[in-house]
């Protein structure tokens, strides 16, 4: 996950953000779970920031997206406590694993601050950007 | 939330507390989960401390009293980890997120230490001095 | 170290402080250096939340004032790292150890926002409070 | 400290790094220290991007660019172990404290990852984009 992508990401996410006229936090993560770039839209609620990089940190952590992981770990799924590892993961949409042309995990988006099914929406949207 | 409004609400919830004879810790915090004022009454337990400074903490964080909170943060509720999130949350009542005469987010007050029931009661009548 | 003391504390710290024109926190911890009562004036700056906490923390986890703590808890002291210990403490003054009638050692109140020496003067206005 | 300002910065920062030819880490906080903006530049060192927050973070707790913490946070000046408050502060260059016309703190900056001239530099150009 290069800086240039990232930004172009960040700025996608933001642009759809503005028009589905929500607010929200932007987290985008490389291979390695580091972080490489980050936005919280104006009157985004505080809670969120948290959320989103922890969104993005578990769809990179497990290579796939938060809302998957969220079906094996949870109390009522086979790996459950798998979401108090890595100092607390996501059991709900919003990060996304973000991979290159030829299938390699390169990352991870998570977005954080609006309803689930539209942090998804901007998160893939931005995501759209990378092997465009 | 100014210092003033913080102490009239610590001395109503103390008041209170009395009243229904009951022992609670009081943290208030404001609009962006910074300690303003925090009091613990003798004989409370000690692990309240940390729940209701946390309540405090949830309240503000999402913008919703904790037993809001709690409706989605719950293993069988859609953003099941919320919870785990921002150093740890509660799902529980006893956090009221606090609102000017406009209806801006000014700060929070979690009550902890009785029963689940008195503290919201007692949090509910510190409030109440906010806007008077 | 009771809830009754500790507020009166508190009003003495915050009545001194409102005299000399300048904000603070005040925070005041029993023997075991659980919190007791916490209060942050308006424009105190944030950074000194966490230090008010810590000097009381200092002062009575070592029954010594955080001033005298600097003398031994020092890169140029017998007992350097000390200060790394116990989850960082305050080798600055501000932190007064907090003794009844008879000797026994019943908490610490740390004051921090102003000048140390400001701090120190305020904290010591509202220790006087204690055995009076 | 709005999402749009901090977005300027960034973008500024960014380009003067570039035109420098160094890599750097921006982060940048708004006046009670929460994360509005972040980017991490292509083969900065890792050890940069928690750098860059605290720089940020401590010139908004304390009011002051880190440069001037530095003078009083230090094992040879009087308020030695202040840098190991607020979950560890930052004692050199790179971190701007951010102020509106009014002379009000909206936030703050910090860069990393550069010479901490370097670092300086770039904040400060950064910086200037707040009021222009």
């Amino acid at each position: 996950m290069n800086c240039t992508a990232a930004h172009a990401m960040l700025n996608a996410a933001l642009a759809e953000a503005h028009r589905m006229n929500v607010s929200v936090c932007i987290a985008i993560v490389d291979a390695a779970a580091w972080p490489v770039a980050f936005l919280r839209m104006d009157n985004t609620i505080l809670g969120a920031i948290d959320i989103a990089n922890k969104k993005a940190r578990t769809a990179v952590l497990f290579q796939m997206d938060s809302a998957e992981f969220a079906e094996i770990a949870h109390p009522n799924a086979h790996a459950y406590t798998l979401e108090n590892t890595n100092g607390g993961l996501i059991s709900f949409g919003g990060g996304l694993v973000l991979k290159d042309a030829d299938g390699t995990v390169v990352g991870a988006i998570g977005v954080s601050g609006a309803s689930t099914a539209d942090d998804i929406a901007i998160a893939t949207v931005a995501a759209r950007t990378l092997n465009a």
